[in-house]
């Protein structure tokens, strides 16, 4: 059987008449569309006009709720009780949903953003409350999380739909958790070589570490950014090198782990 | 045939740590309420809890969208583009959609809140774009609006489900519009008045107006307040007094015109 | 030399129409008022009410400056860089000595609020960042924190003037940290031994933990509530009872450590 | 004597992880910033960079509050009542003096932003309460506003220090006001025709109409934008015209009418 694997990036990070990202160079290459909620970027005409473009490119559509941190973009970590975080996906989902109706199209995953994502990935009780708001009011939703983390371990747990996805521009521990930023080759700014990285991790199936350790765990997306130009060459040259290993880029599945 | 109305009231217009109103006293006498949807008040905690309650009490629930404008209680005017009103509508009506769901309920009605409703009363632009967005939303949504107004006439054009309502502590004028609160006798305090008034208008199936007029419109709602104990008080006055005379209290059928 | 002591209160915590707790009452008690700053609660109407009144009753004004988070009430901790918290510092600082100024009055001190006081009691850091973004706006204002605590450490090695405070309501560890509330006999409910204990730690010129220990500290204020009527009852207690032992209830001095 | 003029632009208009505009561009062209307070752009952290960088190249700070509407970028017109509008100025300008203060600067102008601004272009009312707030907080403030409109009729009332400002971009109405911009030739988009009309309004002490006519006003300050590359040219072509012709481009005076 042939592999494949989803492309995902974060988009409509604009608000009100601020501008972030490429969102039309990105349509042109994702697969799927984490778009923002209106809490940390993305009021409803950015929505809008994003998930528009999104059904328009037949580009997968997901919310992607956060902090309620404007100024601090959903980055900053916030201590906010669980309760009062299944409700603020809760909203942030419903909202999506609309939006994606009158565009057209629905919601059809959940991605956790920026300090919220963080802390979900080492914090079963919050990815927990997260995912289950989620399914709350979208049940067959698919949960993208990062994979071989707590978050797919509580997507198995919960049985509903799962997409894992690895990042192409970031080196692994051990352990499946992304380097520190603050390390040298943490990042990985070479398109070629994030290419050729994202090839070999979905044909091994598996997060390949910086120690040569394997982590097995099913890839079923891979994120790409779109914040700057370099960013949306790195996007399409992963594109072209899965393309060209026989890797077909299509929306993930969403089947449970 | 029975006469019977609904009673409508704006709630969980708290916000944060902030409450307003006695919600749970007015569960207990409504049969809708419009709960607002997080842009003027109601963070997505307060609609929850709002929303529990409502279902526990079997009172219907509404989205009660209002301008981004929490420090002004969405009560100041805003000049807001028509397809910015339409999706910050489609926003606010998917998140309460989600709220009700989590809460074992569902949104049954709009209503516009404050000076978004005042001027959609005025400008069949705005009521129109307001309602079509609801119903892009939500097909089947009732839009509750005020009774022989604008937006009677866009429901009535849009044919859509409707619920005319009237207010049980103003006085009207000829044409339909309320009193203008700075005139005497604009508002009416007197918790019998209010009943019998209200008893009147049902029965007549038309707004009596002070110099005599009667302007003959479909009243499906009775809208009353709760954000004082007179005001709870008042709202009693009116069910009992309605139940006296014979007119059943019970939710809006949402025909439409 | 007789004995005197500060009493303060947080205020001015309404936002646009939501009130919260009995300014009036309290300011005919206290001498020291710490106004929200607009980001966690007090918009520019409340501030401007709350300062005019404050200058009415002869009562000394504070910026209280909490974190951007009207929903949580500046509760909720935040991970804010240390630039920006002392950007924030500074911008609430600057708003409150406009309003204060407008109103007739002036801006004597500051106080930390909620999660940013919490966060800063712990983190030298953090204290140093708030403080020192408070004196390059006003150089001479009083820097008010809880006595015996890190905040202390660092006003002594500023060298600024500071203003120690301790809870009339709250019982301490030998550390001078507060007791955790969800700990029996966190809390002090009874208002007669509420004032008795104060009046015992202004005349020790310590803190005195449930175990008996003292911990010495310069005690310049001490800090009461307006939530609820007992609250305010409470406030008026300690207030007569340190009258009634001699200690003069006066603002305070605010002298360097 | 010489003529001389001022030549002022907004800045400081991003928010949180959004830029706009070329801020360090202008930097090199003005002699005045008007810079956003946070309510419709500007956090404390841009505010604080945005004036640091004003201070570095001796160009005069402004506070420019406008309505807090973020997502319309205070361009949304908002009733809001006279003496809430008055404590929006007050805050935003005492904010704006403490973080230029900070940045070893000081706050020396206001400007009203965006729809604040045309709705005091043409409501005394307002243009009275937003004067007279920032003069309570800062006497000695200097108040720009578009020359030959009611705001300069109340500055000369109010006996207050003055700048009158005219803009390099847009085509004038006999009366002083500018041209709707949906008419053809409202906009002035060649570079040296900009620099053209600004050296003969300056040298005419007048407004010059599209008919012909003139409205003489004292002309204190031009307006220039730097939203776009093409902007940025068009505010150094204006300057280098004005320096061609004669016209030295210094900060504004600002004495009273």
């Amino acid at each position: 059987m042939a592999l494949s694997v989803d492309l995902n990036s974060d988009m409509g990070e604009g608000f009100g008449p601020w501008k972030m990202g490429d969102d039309a160079g990105l349509l042109r290459i994702v697969t799927s569309a984490n778009i923002a909620c209106g809490f940390h970027a993305g009021d409803a005409d950015t929505m809008a006009a994003t998930m528009r473009l999104a059904v328009e490119h037949g580009v997968g559509i997901g919310a992607h709720p956060g902090f309620a941190d404007l100024q601090g973009f959903g980055r900053r970590q916030m201590q906010v009780p669980i309760p009062t975080l299944a409700n603020m996906v809760r909203y942030q989902v419903g909202a999506a949903q609309a939006m994606a109706r009158a565009a057209g199209g629905e919601v059809g995953h959940l991605k956790l953003h920026g300090a919220l994502s963080n802390m979900a990935c080492h914090d079963e009780a919050m990815a927990r409350a997260c995912f289950e708001a989620a399914l709350d009011v979208a049940p067959d939703i698919v949960i993208m999380g990062l994979a071989a983390t707590v978050m797919e371990t509580v997507a198995r747990d919960l049985g509903c739909n799962w997409a894992g996805e690895i990042f192409a521009d970031r080196a692994y521990n051990a352990d499946g958790t992304l380097v520190d930023r603050r390390q040298p080759r943490a990042m990985i700014h070479d398109a070629g070589e994030a290419a050729q990285r994202m090839v070999e991790f979905v044909k091994a199936g598996a997060i390949l570490a910086g120690d040569g350790s394997r982590l097995e765990t099913r890839i079923d997306s891979i994120c790409v950014h779109g914040d700057s130009a370099e960013a949306v060459a790195l996007a399409q040259a992963v594109r072209d090198g899965l393309t060209e290993a026989g890797i077909e880029v299509r929306p993930f599945g969403g089947q449970p782990l």
